[in-house]
């Protein structure tokens, strides 16, 4: 493909993808294809002769959009949004023709340089407290999910707390000391924190533990719940050096008490002594509300703790990977990641003067993320992106209301917060075993019918539905529609009117890919 | 932006992307900005009203390109390639436009069920057993980078050598043992292995160890040289558990003798009995040359393997990032990183029905890869394939051919090798330390006028330079040019004519991004 035949397939192409955005709304927002649909309408290998662009185009249609789950679709109101813009793409289109696999600052500094400049304007734009910032010793990073995220902070933490803590051992001693630590320490997260921390604990080779988060707290941890786990660690001969707090669960988008946490851990593991715990801030979601000052209260903890994630790939306009990782102290950071012996490190990464983010993240090369950044940023300005969040969280508003109209049907267990409300859906009679019942039928008949995408998620022992519409094509019109279908889909289900049988077919078919078990558990914090 | 601005933003961009790569070699191929140039150029945060499209487009030329290093440029010869195309962009931006997290298959089945049939068709085309495809018990999967790859293996293995090692033991005897063995247990790799290998094991916290490959067996590993240090771990109370073997050293494309590799294993560690050694083969870069049926004699040994790892973003025309890694037991990666218990698992994953990849690496989170490899092996065809990678290897002959001419100024160390030349340059007097010295000047100045990019190596403890042409823009006429470079600066040095305190404003300039030393050090095996 030479450059003039790229202009006219990409003018194809661009055609293609603006009249999808322009028509989403009409298409099937989940995918109802066969597992194995597409091995089918494929060849068994690739051509030994190459095809024209126009053969290659005309399969996205026809084979790859039937499988496709559309989460730009303003019918898309399951996990968290996922965001993906017109600037953006241009950022990823960008980013692909400056490829460079930007392990180092003179593979092209650029990469580099506007990676840490965007960074800053968003600590700053989420009112991070000012230690997150490359101007002082900390700084942000770019890493491709809030799962990596939580990895690399783990490993980081485990690194210091080992390091820290073992410094006046040598030799023998200290190979013992550091053998018996790795089996005694703990991370912990909550009840309500994403699965990633437990798979990063996994990852890291060390204990994973949650903290209760019962209705009674919001689905949230405080100091004392924290307390009381650190107490039990200890009566165990447990080391904790790690825990998630959330801002923006998974499951309900509840906020833990950064406040009272972090006076716990000023009693039970000072800051800045070894052995302190490292707390990190999950705001995967949630976080994009920080662009408004209503929510940057929030953050008044945050330099008592340690590091700080929040998806510009969810909420905030940007195209799927774009995770940004702020932290505190770079060195904790690096010394867990970098293999450059710390005499070289010194000279010139703590100088400042250069930035090797390969240091900062597990893998070693990166892609040019901070463009599409970049471009959303200057697109929609400051206050395009909190007219958006404000946007959603209207519209959560008006969805809760809807649900309230209707007590006979609906019961809200939680929100709206950040836009998602949590609810089930009420029995004719009968007591909780009923009532999960029927939402969770309520909930699969939907799906199946995929006219709107939700969740259901487990909280507090009750199955519950998720409802969180936060995209760029989101409007009222569309809640109301999901309102009207959820409305007749209960009333059906409870009336009986959808068929037993209907429903268990439904079950069998939603089961039988493996998959509705899945979603509760994992989310989408991803 | 809505999708008539996106039209009008999106042609512009396409055509200063297709303009870019049609003047590419007028560029200077590494970027010569002073460290921190691009802050001075943008305001201290985004602007508050959104930007029009022109407006950010007019800052790429003005602001973003004097801080890229052109890996496209037929005047790049550094590191290994990282090639980009244009339908690898086009990939890439239908990617963005489907954004989806794609962490399980519903999220949208067609990113899941994409990858398995592309993955299938390279694993064929590169001539795996059979073992690796995912329609026996292995199957491969797209990873960021080919780091990213080993730390997911060594974290498989490890947690498959502490769960078969321990088997027969529980309780407190169970949790002494594994602490015991965490604390003894090696990832190997070779001298001339890429440090991700060692960056991996300090990320799964156990020890690294490296196997010697002097210049006697060609900067590789054998049988002999693994039973050694085999041999030694045990006699140290060490538990060898993991190796990454290669296909294309960093340095300079070597490759080690898995035949004697295998052999060697089946005496001290069997596989497929507990306590066997993970085998990875690490060929980055030069596992593309497998799509020839003249190379694919190497992976006769890999049945007794355990995974494999190739990048189409380094030879293969495939933008960054596209590393793909394949697994001989798929139940090995899905044990480690799977958070799902088993009893789950085994009834829907196990099934082969669906594959959840969120089980087979590290992040949770998925973007649409395939879509890049799938429009890239459709363009070019399994030929143009072929022809592209041997058009390389003739152009590697080519340079070396033009090297031995003047054997008076340049000396081969190894190659070519799958189109990378090493040698160094031979001084009028003095032995190896004059050697090292000139070689270093000549190549410092060299980069330093930028009219073409090389890295250097220390290989053997000798000091080297790596020139390797191998992107879609290369021809004969740049390695003609190349070496004319190369051999008037190595003259003008060798002669004294480059003033000594303009080779020492070189040195000092280069070292003070403090980048050179850690090219050396880091490769580029992204």
């Amino acid at each position: 493909m030479d450059s003039k035949q790229f202009k006219e397939a990409a003018a194809s192409a661009i055609d293609e993808i603006a009249n999808y955005y322009d028509t989403i709304e009409d298409r099937r927002v989940v995918s109802d294809v066969e597992p194995g649909y597409l091995k089918k309408l494929l060849p068994n290998g690739p051509p030994q002769e190459g095809e024209p662009w126009a053969d290659i185009q005309k399969d996205i249609e026809s084979k790859i959009m039937p499988g496709l789950t559309h989460w730009q679709s303003p019918n898309f109101m399951a996990f968290f949004p996922s965001n993906s813009t017109f600037p953006s793409m241009l950022g990823e289109l960008y980013s692909a023709a400056f490829t460079a696999p930007a392990f180092n600052w003179i593979c092209s500094p650029a990469v580099t340089e506007l990676e840490t400049v965007v960074l800053d304007w968003l600590a700053k734009l989420f009112n991070l407290p000012e230690c997150y910032l490359s101007t002082s010793h900390g700084g942000g990073v770019i890493q491709g999910s809030a799962s990596e995220a939580v990895v690399t902070v783990v490993v980081a933490a485990r690194d210091k707390y080992l390091r820290e803590t073992t410094s006046h051992l040598s030799g023998l001693e200290l190979e013992d000391a550091i053998a018996h630590k790795r089996s005694r320490m703990v991370a912990l997260g909550s009840e309500s924190s994403h699965s990633s921390t437990q798979k990063a604990a996994q990852i890291a080779g060390v204990r994973y533990r949650s903290i209760p988060a019962p209705k009674e707290t919001g689905y949230t941890i405080n100091g004392a719940a924290l307390e009381e786990v650190l107490k039990e660690c200890k009566a165990q001969g447990l080391e904790p050096f790690y825990l998630t707090t959330t801002l923006g669960t998974t499951s309900t988008c509840s906020v833990d008490d950064f406040a009272s946490i972090a006076s716990t851990l000023s009693k039970y593991a000072p800051p800045n002594v070894p052995g302190e715990i490292w707390v990190h801030v999950d705001a995967a979601y949630a976080g994009a509300a920080l662009v408004c000052p209503e929510y940057q209260h929030l953050t008044a903890s945050f330099e008592h703790f340690h590091s700080f994630n929040m998806n510009m790939h969810k909420w905030l306009l940007t195209n799927f990977d774009a995770s940004c990782l702020f932290i505190r102290k770079r060195k904790d950071l690096i010394d867990a990641l970098s293999i450059m012996p710390s005499y070289l490190r010194n000279e010139f990464s703590e100088s400042g003067l250069v930035t090797d983010y390969r240091d900062w993240q597990i893998p070693l090369g990166r892609r040019f993320r901070s463009l599409k950044i970049w471009f959303v940023l200057r697109t929609y300005g400051v206050k395009g992106l909190q007219e958006f969040v404000r946007k959603h969280i209207k519209l959560g508003e008006f969805f809760a209301r809807l649900l309230k109209t209707r007590p006979d049907l609906f019961e809200i267990i939680t929100g709206p917060s950040f836009a998602l409300t949590v609810f089930n859906v009420v029995p004719r009679t009968g007591g909780k075993a009923e009532q999960d019942k029927l939402t969770q039928d309520v909930y699969e008949l939907v799906n199946k019918r995929g006219e709107i995408y939700i969740t259901s998620t487990v909280i507090g022992g009750v199955y519950a539905i998720r409802v969180v519409s936060a995209n760029e094509r989101a409007e009222e019109k569309f809640l109301q529609k999901a309102f009207n279908i959820l409305v007749s889909t209960a009333e059906e289900v409870r009336n009986g009117q959808a068929s037993q049988s209907n429903v268990n077919e439904v079950i069998k078919d939603v089961k039988g890919v493996g998959e509705v078990a899945v979603l509760s558990a994992n989310g989408s914090a991803s």
